[in-house]
């Protein structure tokens, strides 16, 4: 999540982000993308004590609250809920309760003007998965409107050298949205072409790319952290979606009929043809993914974790959150 | 030099370069943007009998055919005089003579509907500029109008890390215009973040980006081929000019009052900042540039050399040069 909230974010795609500006005092600048980008979150039971019906419990608890989205329209909500249960169902028995805290699955700031839901799935040594990372942010804003955050991305082990999934939806408005959804690669395309063709040509990627360019109200974006477009795949699918003249409806029905189908497309092209794909790694190139991965999840902390959760729900529940995922960043 | 013509070209930006459309007959795809991007042509006297002052008539032939650009507007033409003008003037006492053949610092197609210029000047052992490439192409259109093509690129050698320098336009229509104008960089910015930070944020590349995307006539471009855009910097400019409203007229006033401007401005941050600054390159990393610079080259050769050039000229000019060059490419 990543959208610096300015009085002009309807009218300008280049302003969002702006890294110097600063545009009402709260100053709440979102880098939760850095989050659903790169961390990897190792998800052990916090303590051989912790007993299996306790961990469920915790588990249940929070994800209730997660999976209810509930600060978002129905199309939002249907897409996530669907987004989820599908990366879910395929990885069903592979994936470990979430034992996050309930204070870091549910947090919110000390004014309550700023909540938000953190459901996170480790998966079991066989899985090719590293954790699943699902996430809402309703924060009130300065203006009276609210900004509304909601996240799935995917991260795989070095067992395989498969992009990730990641995918965000920021709306700054109920007519404004940034949809930033990506396989992004964890190696050097340019040293490897043959995953480029593997992963991004063949499997076409780029034409649902393509698909949502083509509705008129959508525009490309481009995320003011250089660092964000530069782990970014080149089938990102960046935009900004703007339905002022069409009001509330008509967003409703982008999300329902482009955003939803494309994203289970693209979903499905990563569960299909990244995650669940025969991968030969070798040592050499295990090393260099703990590598590549280690320096990303730390520029998370640095971009993310260090800069915009205190700004949002200030220093106290910041460090809660922060030290309660910290350990799990490490490769 | 990029584009697949179409012609819904001025309608579209991504349908251009789509891979497997065949707009016409000659089917002239240009893939020479990844000439311009990558190739490192290792330009040496061919031999030691050629006399110093055939060396020199041969590239002042070449020369005065190259900057001539007899086929482009004056805004383009004193954009692209100034670019060289600038650029070698910086590099002058580093800069040899070119010595290509005659008939490949100037060629056309059998037919002659189609004619370019190419014009490489390596450089001496003690600069940190490997070569630099300009070249022109014009070609007749089937619908009547013609498609021209302006560039250049200088490239740096393994004494240095610094990015390349990248700058093309290529023109469809009089009122149609894609601009590159890159940076690209030569190693993995993902592993090396402090490059990022000293190349691209530090030095505000991306105001310049941002300036040029104000301009109401312009647009995001994306190249249907991912390798370019595997290749590209994270402040890559490239963009789609479309003045059909404002006509030519308005078409000179954007490259005289905003392309040559931002052209001259990034131009200016590639010598002071990367070209010219003393960079401490270990022989690890020699050894990366080189393989990674190489596999680039080679990628040009497959992608860029061996399809385009023989769809605009024909199989034989189009060996011709490509013999005639492809001995630089290699590391």
């Amino acid at each position: 999540m990543e959208v610096m909230i300015c009085d002009h974010f309807r009218s300008s795609p280049l302003s969002i982000l702006s890294s110097s500006s600063s545009c009402f005092s709260a100053s709440p600048r979102y880098h939760l993308s850095m989050l659903s980008y790169f961390p990897s979150l190792r998800l052990k039971p916090s303590s051989s004590s912790v007993s299996c019906s306790l961990m469920e419990e915790t588990h249940n608890q929070g994800r209730t609250k997660f999976m209810d989205f509930p600060f978002v329209s129905s199309a939002q909500k249907n897409l996530m809920v669907d987004l989820v249960s599908t990366l879910e169902n395929r990885f069903h028995s592979q994936l470990l309760p979430c034992t996050l805290p309930l204070d870091v699955q549910y947090y919110q700031s000390q004014t309550a003007t700023a909540q938000a839901s953190l459901h996170i799935r480790s998966a079991s040594n066989e899985s090719p998965v590293d954790f699943v990372l699902g996430s809402w942010v309703h924060s009130e804003l300065p203006t009276g409107g609210s900004l509304d955050i909601t996240s799935l991305s995917a991260y795989l082990n070095s067992s395989t050298d498969a992009p990730n999934f990641v995918f965000e939806m920021i709306r700054s408005s109920p007519t404004m949205l940034v949809l930033i959804l990506d396989l992004p690669p964890r190696k050097d395309l340019v040293l490897w072409p043959d995953d480029l063709k593997t992963f991004y040509e063949d499997t076409q990627l780029d034409t649902h790319r393509q698909a949502l360019e083509r509705v008129p109200e959508v525009q490309p974006y481009f995320s003011s952290s250089l660092y964000i477009r530069t782990v970014s795949s080149p089938t990102a699918i960046m935009v900004r979606i703007g339905t002022e003249n069409g009001g509330v409806e008509r967003m409703e029905e982008i999300i329902r009929d482009h955003l939803h189908p494309i994203s289970k497309q693209v979903l499905g092209i990563w569960l299909d043809r990244c995650a669940c794909a025969k991968r030969d790694v070798g040592e050499a190139e295990i090393a260099y993914l703990k590598k590549r991965d280690g320096l990303i999840r730390n520029k998370t902390i640095e971009i993310d974790l260090g800069s915009s959760f205190p700004r949002l729900f200030g220093p106290e529940v910041a460090n809660r959150v922060l030290e309660a995922i910290k350990g799990y960043f490490t490769v």
